[in-house]
């Protein structure tokens, strides 16, 4: 186990009576709201009402930021720092999912300083000094957003998609209603649990690779995962297994699941860029991407990999070698994300072979486990998607 | 899943070069500072000096109280607040495991008051409304007090043991270096690793019991706790075993693991009697009380229990009822007691059979799983663990 730390100061509500606590909540917080979300289905789903009743109940002013879009724009960050700036808002309640959350986070830093955001903290990588605090209601478990330090942008222009961390941007509190994700539709709900999943692995599937309590935590929180969405895909509104997903999603990148992990982070660098290009949804170019990237690398660790088959999907290592046993979880990987319709080839995303390229030289080559990545190791497996 | 709050927000530095970590936490607290301790053994150890020397390289004045005894009595209580009233102390370390860090807890709320602290927070449960600050630096991986808001305190003249419960006992952060639990004396690791355990259970035994993310988390730090077990007790400086009991015990208690439970608390409030009227270590005292707890009650929840056994100890329920697979858990879990020297009966512990109706009389009887727990249950229990 590596040293670590571990800090996570944000109040979670979760339940089916959880948007009762946002009054409570609310009431601790100064009187200009800036309101954030997506592009509209909380207003068909009901949810902006209620959240609206809410907020003129406790006596805010809202000021309403909306159409934050998937993969969300540098412009829409500043598009929320003006508002901030012009309203002198004391709070945002960022209403959504990930990408909602994160622009949220983005704006929360942005205002509080009168430097471009992009370039001092995206680019520089510089602390934050202050942040407006947040609070989130969650309405599409993925990203972990609604628990974690990090919000990731994409700059369209440059074809950069990249995050940002810091303690200033965990929300003070989260409110997750499994009721809210009844309505999502299907495949927003399976590219949410692909971005969990994959989450988890690019902590587990990294070094140290002895015994250790995040590892089992790991598989524990993989297997709730896989049980809940084989439940959900075919029951949309049961209740259980809508509440393992969303508090599995939230669970994988509260810091838990990471703790004493060197990490690898690969696939989703490399997912990044496919996002930053083609607009596509993050947890789609993960389920393209992270199958073939394990298929690619399970070779460097086999008694890791061989142990994610075992434990979690079962597999009989009996008269195999390490390196079967892993390529039999790999591709247990496959048939499940087949079985939940995930996307399987770059190919179902629009993405061509000759984009290769130019998402090779876009993927931020930083981050690797086992083995570091190259730019042909990037080829190699964006050729294998295709 | 219950609906629940979660909310942690303690900073933890794990790992051999934590105490590093102590200069930086106590640049941002006061100049006075209240070293708790307990009977010596960090003397001995030389961890005494090492915090010493940081403390005055940070220049901080030291206000020391010493001798904070197993089962901490309301008398140290009183003198630690007389201390921190006395001195203006701006803040707690505790230096120690669950005994000096519940008591530093009780000191922090109770300096904060002119009320009797025992009587406005253990007996009347009356809401704090200010703490010392504190911090923690562990030294015997048991209670999980380093991560949550819970001070247990014994009043020895009414033979009471109860605890109390505030955000505001939170440690600020907590130092937790596994190599300064290589010199703990085997019966306390064995009774912190029973703690740990009986921890998971009273969680982990209680409705509901549909599938959750919860359960599954409790089974792999249950798991994880029995490997790093049968390694430590055979190599107590083995690092990594080291590790994972440390992080296994402060996960156990932090929240994550109770998240959406009802949870128990019978067999803790039986043992916490024992406690106040024999002065038995805490550990011990479960030791003896939880497999007997779980071998009566099992027959109310042998789905539960079956499932337990299953996944924790590897039971095959082929062919067997689920109150069989049950009861085989159960003497799994005496078994690996046995096997790492934990006590079993109440005779080892020097409680008489005389004391039974004494001891029934000074169980707290508000907390039960599955079947409420009448005094007849209690007594039919000790009179099973003699």
């Amino acid at each position: 186990m590596n040293d670590f730390r571990f800090y996570n100061p944000v109040r979670i509500h979760f339940g089916q009576s959880s948007l009762n606590k946002l009054p409570k909540e609310l009431a601790a917080v100064g009187k200009t709201i800036l309101l954030a979300y997506g592009g509209g289905s909380i207003k068909r789903t009901g949810l902006y009402n209620r959240v609206m009743a809410i907020l003129e109940d406790c006596g805010k002013e809202v000021v309403e930021l909306s159409g934050i879009m998937p993969n969300p724009r540098t412009e829409k960050v500043y598009e929320g720092i003006e508002l901030c700036k012009k309203n002198n808002v004391d709070f945002i309640l960022a209403v959504g999912g990930g990408s909602t959350i994160d622009c949220s986070k983005a704006i929360a830093v942005g205002a509080c300083t009168d430097r471009d955001f992009w370039e001092a903290f995206y680019l520089n990588n510089e602390a934050a000094e202050a942040a407006i605090p947040l609070g989130v209601v969650l309405t599409i478990p993925a990203t972990g957003s609604e628990m974690d330090r990090s919000a990731v942008i994409t700059h369209w222009e440059t074809g950069v998609k990249t995050d940002y961390n810091s303690d200033l941007i965990f929300p003070k509190f989260s409110i997750l209603d499994p009721t809210l994700t009844y309505t999502l539709p299907k495949n927003q709900m399976i590219n949410g649990i692909v971005d969990t999943l994959s989450h988890i692995w690019e902590l587990y599937f990294s070094e140290p690779d002895t015994d250790s309590v995040t590892d089992n935590l790991a598989e524990a929180l993989m297997r709730s995962v896989i049980a809940a969405t084989r439940v959900a895909i075919k029951e949309p509104e049961d209740y259980i297994a809508r509440s393992n997903i969303m508090w599995a999603s939230t669970v994988a990148l509260c810091g838990m699941i990471g703790n004493g992990k060197n990490s690898d982070w690969a696939s989703h660098n490399i997912e990044h860029a496919i996002s930053a290009l083609f607009d596509v949804a993050h947890g789609a170019g993960l389920a393209v991407v992270h199958p073939t990237y394990m298929a690619y690398f399970c070779q460097n660790a086999p008694e890791r990999y061989a142990r994610y088959a075992v434990n979690v999907w079962g597999v009989d290592p009996t008269g195999k070698t390490a390196l079967e046993v892993a390529r039999e979880g790999v591709q247990c990987t496959r048939d499940f994300f087949n079985e939940i319709g995930a996307p399987a080839a770059l190919t179902d995303l629009g993405v061509p072979e000759s984009a290769i390229d130019d998402l090779v030289a876009h993927t931020d080559m930083g981050a690797w486990a086992y083995k570091k990545m190259t730019q042909d190791d990037v080829r190699a497996i964006l050729r294998m998607a295709l």
